[in-house]
């Protein structure tokens, strides 16, 4: 299960104290190899939390033997201080694990501009080295929460190798990914530059389009960890589904546990000219504050689909635009279409088709509907 | 007062019967003379209303007799029907004042998608013209509120002549204007010419700096008519200021009734390189609904705006950036500052000043927070 379905891989999860609630918030994920092949893909946001700019150098090199990741502190504008403390997370576990700390990644989750409380947190490291285990999976999906309602795993078994991962998400859901934690682990022999391409096609059209919120995180971080246990070198394409569907399969875990949801929007945007612009119409769509307000009461006012439409500089003519809402075409020819009344919109998945009627390419995002509770979660306290 | 507190202008505010629940639904301001020149601003939406494709016409021959707005029906997304639905209005004004429809603009705000009822409009258009008064200025403001809780009007007084106007607004207030309609007279002699430069100028720098929802409607219209009857003929800079004035004046207004807003929040980025950077973040600052719960609870979590001014392309060092809120600088050189319990967030304006410590220039941009409220105003009905 987790990061430990795929062989060669164990992992722990653990209480280490930096979360005040007691809460299990650290984790680690080893990998025993024999290889120690790795991606990793970064946020795009230009304020980068510690731990990422330490992790975008370990993955430099293309090899890690271990993540640790906590919750409980995102270690993001903490500065020098924060990064020396990124620093020794990493050299603690190279220490306990009799590895190289430019091996060792690191993320974290939690509060921007807060130190992490440090003797905890090496204390804790130790503590997870102890407890690492090949079924400890699970336990680290757990420690890697924050406003996540439930855990996030998914595995893919393929021809004689296996992919598996964690994720953790709720909120700051965004475009060049999400507050996002993922790691995935694959017991496939897979050189570094082949999990590379894999990695960046699958969070492309995956983790990149789940757009909840609109809010780009500080410390996104999805790593892929191969260890070539299985002694199976699959081929490339093969091995890129494998991780597409993962990822998809993560990605809308995150989707349906996002804060405060009720509905779980698919924007597919169709007939565009090209894919980049089928793409911002979709994330025009999904960040509409009136559209997402209307979806949660169940109104289906497409007038605000083609008002998000329109700030676009994607082709199209408005008298040309189709909208459909649960396959209802309410919208033809920028007109009036069908009865919004055959809208059935009672269910927790709403699709929205968007048709440009400017070409043959496509694109779907995922988003949420704005919610008072989604307002609750996130002016309540500091997250 | 409003519209009519310049000279030589009549209005009038009814009751046509296009909103279901009887209130004022149709303004009508007529200017007398002798002079006919105006101004328009109009949505940058490309999804446009069909009054805003007319009144941009109209415009082009830079001369305006009468206004006529209604709410109740934004007459948008309704195709050549709905365009021949405001030919057919101005063609009724016209009638009824003895002008050309050339010279009547129409502005309509409501929702999308739905053709006016043109029997009691076309009537209400004929009681309109039979109200005009040169006291009829409030009861046109009243007239074209939708979800405002209160009308909006504004009065400069000049050197020899005056500038007044009113505006509606209370929800898709976004860049490129927001759902805004404006009218704003003057009984100063400024030719088309100098009153288009002076419009443009005063909202680039006042309605287009308004981001209450990142959303921008499709009906946008901001009008300025001037009659000349002050026979003074002002210099152009003292004029354009005037004219600024009166924006902002209206356009803060439109702030402080946003829906189901509790904070009024000022974004000021200065240290910029460029002016286009600081509304860039200003912007991106503006949107952050993560940002905009935490401000509802009172929370000065600079964290996240940190992550939205991250998420742009402006020139900036991370860590050389500097964040206060209500005047604390919680935020220095990219990490923590002064104390953030020293912030006082009790009052309804919320001061967020961002240091990009890149250059000298700057930009305000004004937004509210997100609420609960907000979501239940726009999830509740259709509009």
């Amino acid at each position: 299960m987790s990061v430990t379905a795929a062989k060669g891989f164990t992992a722990a999860g653990i209480a280490a104290g930096i979360k005040e609630n007691g809460n299990p918030d650290l984790a680690l994920v080893v990998n025993g190899g024999p290889r120690l092949d790795a991606a990793g893909v970064f946020t795009s946001n230009r304020v980068k939390a510690a731990p990422v700019l330490w992790s975008e150098q370990v993955l430099r090199g293309g090899q890690v033997s271990a993540v640790v990741l906590n919750s409980g502190g995102a270690n993001a504008c903490t500065g020098a201080p924060g990064f020396q403390d990124t620093h020794a997370t990493a050299e603690r576990v190279a220490g306990a694990l009799g590895q190289s700390a430019a091996e060792v990644a690191v993320a974290s989750t939690g509060l921007i501009g807060l130190r992490l409380p440090m003797d905890s947190l090496l204390a804790g490291v130790d503590t997870a080295a102890e407890s690492l285990s090949p079924h400890g999976g699970e336990k680290a999906a757990i420690a890697i929460k924050t406003t996540d309602s439930v855990h996030k795993t998914a595995v893919v078994e393929a021809a004689g190798y296996t992919v598996g991962g964690m994720a953790k998400g709720a909120g700051m859901l965004a475009p060049g990914l999400a507050t996002m934690l993922v790691v995935l682990t694959t017991d496939a022999e897979v050189p570094a530059a082949e999990l590379d391409s894999a990695l960046r096609a699958a969070t492309r059209t995956t983790f990149d389009r789940v757009d909840s919120d609109g809010c780009m995180s500080t410390n996104d971080t999805v790593l892929l960890l191969a260890s070539g246990a299985s002694e199976v070198r699959p081929e490339q394409a093969e091995f890129a589904e494998a991780v597409r569907a993962l990822c998809a399969d993560l990605a809308l875990q995150l989707v349906r546990d996002a804060e405060g949801a009720s509905k779980d929007i698919r924007i597919e945007v169709v007939g565009a000219a090209s894919e980049d612009e089928a793409v911002e119409v979709g994330r025009s769509i999904a960040r509409n504050n009136l559209l997402k307000c209307a979806l949660h009461g169940e109104d289906p006012n497409w007038g605000r689909v083609l008002s998000a439409i329109g700030t676009t500089s994607a082709t199209f003519d408005p008298d040309e635009l189709n909208v459909a809402i649960n396959d209802v075409w309410v919208c033809r020819k920028g007109q009036v279409g069908e009865d919004r009344s055959l809208v059935d919109m009672r269910y927790r998945e709403v699709r929205i088709t968007a048709d440009l009627a400017a070409g043959q390419e496509t694109a779907v995002i995922w988003t949420n509907d704005l919610t008072a509770d989604y307002v609750h979660e996130n002016s309540a306290y500091s997250s």
